[in-house]
């Protein structure tokens, strides 16, 4: 049996029991390492299981699916997810790999950051497609998740914007050389996330259209939720330039516009940190 | 402090390692007890948490937060909802509430049918806005969630459909006379929403519109998601008013029109059951 395995979002304790008990009798255990982490790394996972972890990588997923999957039909093999193994990224291909080697799979759901975001007050329900933020570079400044986020708002609903994260990427010195030698995990902060928006803002303006989302646009910035110091706060996409969440990971709400008073009234719960000044560091714990 | 723990989708081990740390040390634990069910009841989890759980219905929440939340400043209440506790149906009140009385509150997260969804293949970022349908009466027979629905559709999203749930229910009798007795729990089929659906299209077809879903629009039934016996169908709406998954609780996607090809060959895994016919029970385990 195949076991996608959800871990939640904060610490190694967020597994839920069932998922434990399968972590703890399968014969391998994989951990994915290239879409998410938690607020802890491998060693208090390997800890708190007892167990010791494989990494995978986002290689050895897709290129190593039958290493994975090795006499999967006759023994147990677990593959744990940060979140719940349909969360942002799924887990399609291996399933269906699993599948067509005859090989039953189950999975053990837990929190993602699709549903727990609903810490901020806003309505879950009300939330429109979900955009993904990658890192800007010299010559790659995509903006095409903005007419997402745009047609989101003229529908009334809200966008959570996940930040891209890197792990495991190379240096073009590094790629050339075809030395393996793997540049520090970055994470987007929600003040990058936010900078990169008011430049995509500033080009439509250059370019003569009406912008959804401006400079007061109503955000909320979130970061490791779920985790005891998770920290939220509501303000303007320009307070969200600025704003101090502190470490990984950060994810990014805007608003779809007209707000209940519910909502309203939780958001108030989460005022913008006066103290806030100054983007945050990237780094954090390597999975 | 207050928390809100989320007990997940399918039976007692879906509670979080954490989550049931905190059950076994709250001097009160409460049970959410008419939005959402899992596939045991109370005793059940009574018997693997150890400890007596307090039902709490829809009026206790609304009338009494202030016995739920007593003494909650000098010692530690928990409160249980199945799912995640801002999945379905959001606890801003209660959360609102102890924020001002100046108690701390924090929130354990976990699977909610949200987020489970994504087990039938289809990609969570691609749905739109959440919709519920309810039990119709002899007078009484919204169709307003359809706009939604076609709305998503125009759009490209899938809409996740949650069925009604019927709960401590008095019959007309009874409440006229002041008579507590309660019906027995009703919990709606992907069928009978099915058929719903398919009476709101023959209404749209009569008054000369044209139905943003049709019998032939593809769908996915899901049963029990999250528990050993969990049940998918993929099929046309016409299927899905006799397909038969069993139990409650049920949901039904509807798809947003064009697939991507690894939701294709996902939900190519869960064909409708050829012996499927008749509607079923609506009948399950009190929380």
């Amino acid at each position: 049996m195949l076991y996608l395995v959800g871990l939640g979002l904060g610490d190694a304790k967020d597994i839920t029991v069932k998922g434990l008990e399968v972590v703890r009798r399968c014969s391998r255990v994989y951990l994915e390492a290239y879409t998410s982490v938690l607020t802890v790394g491998k060693d208090a996972l390997e800890e708190f299981y007892g167990r010791k972890l494989i990494l995978a990588d986002r290689e050895d997923v897709e290129q190593e699916a039958d290493n994975i999957l090795k006499d999967a039909d006759v023994s147990d093999v677990a593959f744990l997810v940060v979140g719940d193994p349909f969360g942002a990224t799924t887990h399609s291909d291996l399933i269906l790999r699993a599948t067509s080697l005859g090989i039953p799979y189950r999975v053990i759901h837990n929190a993602s950051i699709l549903n727990a975001v609903g810490c901020c007050g806003l309505q879950l329900y009300k939330f429109g497609e979900t955009v993904s933020i990658v890192f800007w570079t010299d010559t790659w400044r995509p903006e095409s998740f903005f007419d997402k986020v745009k047609k989101n708002r003229q529908n009334g609903m809200h966008t959570l914007c996940l930040l891209d994260i890197k792990v495991k990427e190379q240096s073009l010195e590094n790629l050339i050389k075809g030395r393996k030698i793997y540049e520090p995990p970055r994470y987007m902060t929600v003040n990058q996330a936010a900078q990169q928006l008011l430049e995509v803002i500033r080009n439509q303006r250059a370019r003569g259209e009406e912008p959804a989302v401006t400079e007061e646009t109503l955000c909320v910035g979130l970061a490791r939720v779920g985790a005891e110091d998770q920290q939220i706060a509501a303000g303007t996409l320009q307070q969200m330039c600025s704003v101090a969440l502190g470490g990984p990971l950060h994810s990014l709400v805007i608003t779809g516009g007209s707000l209940h008073p519910l909502e309203v009234e939780m958001l108030s719960l989460f005022p913008v940190p006066e103290a806030s000044s100054g983007p945050q560091s990237t780094e954090g714990p390597r999975p």
